[in-house]
């Protein structure tokens, strides 16, 4: 590793930090149709950062909606190409009473930078921008080819990137993926995701009589759209937390052993999480742990429900219509085609007579999984190891990033997930942060890692 | 039976249609705080009529709401006792729009005579006091001993009455109740409604985690509100409609077989009532009919359901609550109290791990029946035959009128329902109507009934 390239990281804190903060001012909340100017702004300076640095061939690309940003540097022969991705548009800031400080005007208090988008996504993409200058400021070249891809529209499901990804996979072609948009284990514990769930969302809906009917007039005689909803909700999972869609589970990979002895290892407290929830306890599938159900295993629920009299006191009819949604989270091997299919069949099945039951899809997206043992994930563990002077924690994640699972597919290359984000950063929510020490030591990791990727470039086309 | 009375009765059509108007004209709607002074206006209007046909001991008692409307007369030594109860506040009109004519202005159309309330149930009670009136200007006396009983909060659920009954069970103490507040089997066939349901309407809430958790993160491992109330609600009936709280047919006694056979001979159309409903089709409760299930049977429904995400689209969330509106009716011999219990232990028995399920009850209310062989129901029916030229039919409601079991248990007497209503007379709708020949028969029936309880005395008191 050059030593060079480490001093200038050491020197240009300030200077990094001042342009990360100019990024974070602009409100670009995709969301909100009156920022459209600001996030547009924020995707020009952007640019204006990937030439500074000194990335070539940097440009907009149109989507239809808010443009990706693009910029390569390509003269690394015979090294690995990495991607990377991130994204320059911010939640909602919204309920702006509960922020201490203004939440587009990046306040620094001990050793976080308070700020909308400082963690998600603004500061952990920037690392690796800051990692490029630093290359590319002193050695004058990278020690890999990259290409950079930053998205405008993560923030409201952003399809414009995923048919932008798989019409120009040749465009894109790399030999890896690198996110940074990702949390730590805890905050003593760095960690890389190789594991996201996939999504089906569906839409249930019932419909009885064609108007709600007296309970007294006509009970016993005309099937009611929630009891019969309910027949079908309460058999889609049992209290052992098991999916009863049968064929559900075929495709489902078991743990192998040394992964659960892994997440058995890792000091998960099921009290502290259970606290954080709310929760009175943790549960969790058959006989696995609370983390293997949630990380390891398809999970599924009812985000919502409904039907007949909601407000206050008795109304007693049986209604016309009832409906319900429902999530399920799939892990890597399901096909989300496949589980939809077998969850429309299932429903229609468990339908009774009296009632019309109908299913929408809302939504799919497929599982992602990295093998830990793949070199460019090992190859970053250790980078950000040493830069972070921390023991890297390998996990899933229950949740779903549909564009790594994207990636993966269109590119057919591995895709590191790479978090700097903490537990308690409140992306998202009021108050959000990005602690200091991981923006910096995560600017080495980055540089690091791309040396690595370097340095045995016969192993990585495995 | 005097022909002076019959001949008044004939002679009087427009007057006791006019007297009627005057109070259908007064907008008594118990709901709407704005018309309190019309409610009592027509509680007023109520005692005039009551003192101008002659009744004694006319007053307006205070229940705390609305006052009952109360009137007597007792000479008729050694005849029974006939109470007769009616309601004088009405549904409010609303939506105003779909009304053809004034809601609050008496039209005839034809046969009809539309107006909020005219059936129910101003038009029904007023037939009683025209008949009372066609006794006292003719003969000067009544073939049996009356007590008047008007109530003001029927449409709101009054609890005044209730309470009043239960406290002055000696002064209004009866050899029979009548009440005029029900409707034909169908346009020709008049009923007397022998058995009516009770009620229990519960509330169940389920709580989980304290705030709406990601599905992503939180699934598999925090129990599902909305999930544990579908199983809950699931085990509540059968897909046979069969009822699964352990002991709850416990009291039930099954139909007569000579009571199905009645019920069977009658033309119950179950096309035309699906139609009504707009339901594909009718069910039932295992092998019974559905004219058996609804009527003789008591049923289940889950009245409301609600929890987590309602709104467009998706939105991937394990709620922190989820609640149902449950009313369960009863049939004769079963106790509200008793499966009140049932109930709340049968919910709470399905309770998993992990959430906290709270069943809270609304209103209970008793079943009533009365034997079809009775001596008030028989010449009952026999009087209203003769009257309106039709062949009575007997049947069961699935709906409740509390105060039908109130009376009934309070004052040990039989409560004879006899309705004059039709099917379409869309009471609590807009267009409301009352059949013309159905209210002046009705008062030539009433007139032939309280003679007829008069002429063998002696069999009343079995």
């Amino acid at each position: 590793m050059s030593q060079q390239v480490l001093d200038y990281i050491a020197k240009n804190k300030n200077h990094f930090l001042e342009s990360l903060k100019q990024v974070i001012r602009l409100e670009s909340i995709s969301a909100q149709p009156a920022k459209k100017d600001q996030v547009l702004k924020c995707a020009d300076l952007e640019t204006k950062i990937l030439k500074e640095i000194g990335l070539e061939h940097v440009q907009l690309i149109s989507t239809g909606g808010y443009p990706l940003v693009y910029g390569d540097w390509l003269h690394a022969p015979g090294k690995p190409t990495i991607l990377i991705y991130g994204h320059y548009d911010v939640q909602p800031p919204e309920p702006l009473d509960l922020w201490k400080t203004p939440p587009f005007e990046p306040t620094i208090v001990g050793d976080n930078l308070y700020a909308r988008g400082s963690s998600d996504n603004k500061g952990q993409h920037f690392s690796h921008l800051c990692a490029m200058e630093a290359y590319l400021k002193t050695v004058g070249k990278l020690p890999v080819n990259i290409k950079v891809v930053l998205e405008g529209e993560e923030e409201v499901g952003g399809g414009g990137i995923d048919k932008y990804v798989r019409e120009h996979g040749k465009f894109l072609a790399c030999d890896a993926v690198m996110i940074s948009d990702t949390d730590w284990f805890d905050s003593e514990r760095p960690a890389i995701s190789y594991s996201l769930k996939g999504l089906c969302y569906f839409e249930i809906g019932v419909t009885g009589p064609s108007h709600d009917l007296h309970s007294g007039l006509y009970g016993g005689m005309v099937r009611n759209p929630l009891q019969s909803l309910s027949w079908i909700l309460s058999k889609l999972k049992n209290e052992k937390e098991e999916i009863l869609i049968p064929g559900f589970y075929d495709d489902v990979k078991p743990i192998a052993p040394d992964e659960r002895k892994d997440i058995a290892a890792l000091p998960f407290d099921a009290n502290k999480v259970a606290e954080g929830a709310g929760a009175s306890r943790l549960i969790s599938e058959g006989t696995f742990s609370s983390v293997e159900t949630n990380w390891c295993r398809p999970t599924l629920d009812i985000c919502g429900m409904w039907g007949g009299y909601e407000g206050v006191g008795s109304k007693t009819i049986i209604p016309s219509k009832a409906g319900a949604k429902v999530s399920i989270r799939l892990v890597a091997n399901q096909d989300p085609k496949k589980i939809e299919k077998l969850f429309v069949n299932y429903v229609k099945s468990l339908s009774v007579d009296g009632v019309k039951v109908e299913v929408h899809t809302h939504s799919s997206g497929i599982p992602f999984h990295v093998e830990r043992e793949n070199f460019f994930v090992q190859k970053t563990a250790k980078a950000y190891e040493t830069a972070l002077g921390k023991k890297m924690v390998f996990k899933r994640l229950g949740a779903s990033i549909p564009i790594a699972a994207v990636f993966q597919s269109v590119l057919k290359v591995p895709v590191v997930l790479i978090g700097l984000g903490l537990p308690d950063d409140r992306v998202h929510s009021p108050n959000e942060k990005m602690s200091l020490p991981n923006f910096f030591d995560g600017i080495k990791g980055a540089a690091l890692a791309y040396e690595a990727f370097a340095e045995e470039n016969a192993k990585f086309k495995s």
